[in-house]
């Protein structure tokens, strides 16, 4: 297995594209990473998406998108993973190149969620939920969240409050992050104020959706050629899984996919959470953050949200986390997520993270979770 | 890049399961490929799966199958690559193996599309083609293909009575096959006769759909242990792609994907068409089959019907094809279909196929197309 190493980068901002549709999407990100690369092709395509069949009536992405960005014959194919989709896109590509299979590759997640919202999209997203056991008796993706939310409050004693500053800290980070969802400073008022989406989750604990892309360009670190910026090298990948249904785990309160998936990173990379100065987690709602934190071993089971509350999450802090904003403000284009954070964490490593850049920033790690803690990919990257 | 080989397979009968979901039938392939392979747990497992969010109103399968088959925690993912999903999941299986990313892996492919028939399942297989040059425009996927038979009908001089040989190879195996979705001989008469479906593709140039999974064990050939079959390796394993519109092509009827895949496929295995001793090919229509015989070398550009209508395609022909029914009467559970093709050529090399057995069959292939020919795989097993 070579060492891969991430040459290039390119995004959009995740917004409502109402001009552009899927293929237009992925290629903005696609044809920038390859420009960021100094590269004009690659082996391989591999797309992480979601919903396009449900939402966009789309399949056969990797075809679709290898063609749209001049690269028709290339090889090329979807991974899902519900919102783990981009990450384990990653890890796909990932192994292609780091066997031999291929010399390059590029890895895009992309989703387009809002020409279709409101109950169809909903419906779309509990399909990373169990059909049979959980959507088939009305709970929605955020209503599964909500009752694990709730069972933490209880189990651990936090008050709903205790949760606001993880995402007073996204929305902060998301000001200086042009490619946001969202850019607007929140207060504790105003997160004890916002509306209740399925209690106790209100809108300031959710991630908004969005349309967007985010591309890398894998190499062999060994086959680098200079392109003016830092190396940056996959240090570790992992993949675990976990029941979809929440009511199916020993206990619902911790993410054992995320814990199992964070432990062969770490032995791979051989470092351990004290070293991570970058921690972009899945904070799709404010209670996923927490639960991350602890899975990952950097807070006591129970205690995530004391991190947040002593101000350890913070650019300049002991764990920075959703350093550009991260699901909650950055935005959550759910089979894009995972391939956002890994661009914002060759960012961080590159010293190129402008007003978010968080000091002497060297291993970062990203955590992308599909379903409520079914599919949970840790990847650690580290500067050269 | 370590050898690989297929120690075991499983799967189910291509039916109409109304009693079983879509975990129960991957479950069942799984469990019967782990059975056959003495073994009782893998390190991944890769699930082959087009539609299960459109018409299962379910994602995230990999987590899914791999905690129904009691392996919660391994690593594990969906693959999709429309109707190729099958074959794109053997790729990724094989690649993960080979590279020594893990040591074992289950590949399954899934797929549940009876419980929703009519508009709508005619509407998801659409999101194979392009949606918005092909699909928007009305064509279904049956539409498409007949707009290709008809002009390969024109160009070449074929009637449409020159394809029955195909159909009627294809109901004649699939009588020896006791998983096959039909077990009906048919007739020249027959087929002339056939109900329209979208002139000039008449019920009998079309696969039927199905429920169904299929799936095969694969682990180092170096690390094989006995289990009372004969070793099959995978020789060559290769991915091309073309666009997704047909219109869009140099030329709609040459499956240039097709012959890029088995160009690289018959290079990595050092063999040629001569070679082969079985072929199952993707005949979802009668004029597929005879694209892929030209794309793959085993016929001049447009005489593949001559081998139909010489003979040369029966199970002691010069290239025997759906030799175990073929898409046209095994059935085509379209995310699925990869891996039952992979399954049955195992069976041929293991000397398995009973009534279906090619005599002296050591080297097969097996191909995979998603989309009217965007993504395409060819695969090439050999008996060790």
């Amino acid at each position: 297995m070579r060492s891969v190493a991430i040459l290039g980068l390119g995004q959009t901002p995740i917004a409502e594209h109402w001009e552009k549709s899927l293929r237009v999407l992925a290629g903005e990100a696609v044809f920038a990473a390859l420009n960021d690369a100094h590269l004009d092709n690659a082996d391989g395509l591999f797309v992480g998406n979601m919903l396009s069949g449900m939402l966009n009536r789309q399949e056969n992405l990797g075809a679709l998108i290898a063609d749209w960005v001049g690269l028709r014959g290339i090889e090329a194919v979807k991974i899902e993973a519900a919102c783990g989709s981009g990450a384990a896109a990653l890890r796909a590509g990932l192994i292609a190149v780091s066997s031999g299979a291929m010399d390059s590759a590029i890895v895009v997640g992309v989703e387009k969620m809002t020409e279709t919202v409101g109950p169809q999209t909903t419906a779309a997203l509990a399909t990373a939920a169990d059909a049979d056991w959980e959507a088939a008796q009305g709970l929605s993706f955020v209503a599964i969240n909500a009752l694990i939310m709730r069972r933490y409050m209880h189990e651990y004693g936090w008050k709903h409050s205790d949760f606001a500053p993880f995402s007073i800290n996204a929305h902060a980070n998301a000001l200086g992050n042009p490619n946001a969802r969202l850019h607007d400073a929140i207060s504790t008022s105003d997160y004890n104020r916002a509306r209740m989406v399925a209690d106790p989750i209100n809108l300031l604990d959710a991630s908004p959706i969005g349309d967007g892309a985010a591309a890398v360009v894998l190499v062999p670190t060994d086959r680098l050629h200079p392109n003016g910026h830092p190396i940056v090298t996959i240090a570790a990948s992992a993949s675990a899984t976990d029941s979809l249904a929440v009511h199916d785990r020993r206990d619902p309160l911790w993410l054992s996919a995320a814990a199992e998936s964070a432990r062969k990173a770490y032995q791979q990379a051989g470092v351990g959470p004290q070293d991570i100065d970058v921690f972009e987690l899945h904070d799709a709602f404010s209670i996923m953050a927490a639960l991350s934190l602890e899975a990952c071993g950097f807070a006591e089971r129970g205690q995530g949200p004391r991190l947040a509350l002593e101000n350890h999450i913070g650019l300049a802090g002991r764990v920075p986390i959703a350093t550009r904003g991260g699901l909650k403000a950055r935005g959550h284009p759910v089979g894009a997520t995972g391939m956002y954070q890994i661009v914002e964490v060759v960012e961080q490593l590159r010293g190129a993270a402008g007003a978010n850049q968080v000091a002497e920033a060297k291993i970062g790690m990203a955590q992308n979770i599909g379903g409520s803690g079914a599919t949970i990919l840790t990847h650690i990257l580290r500067a050269e």
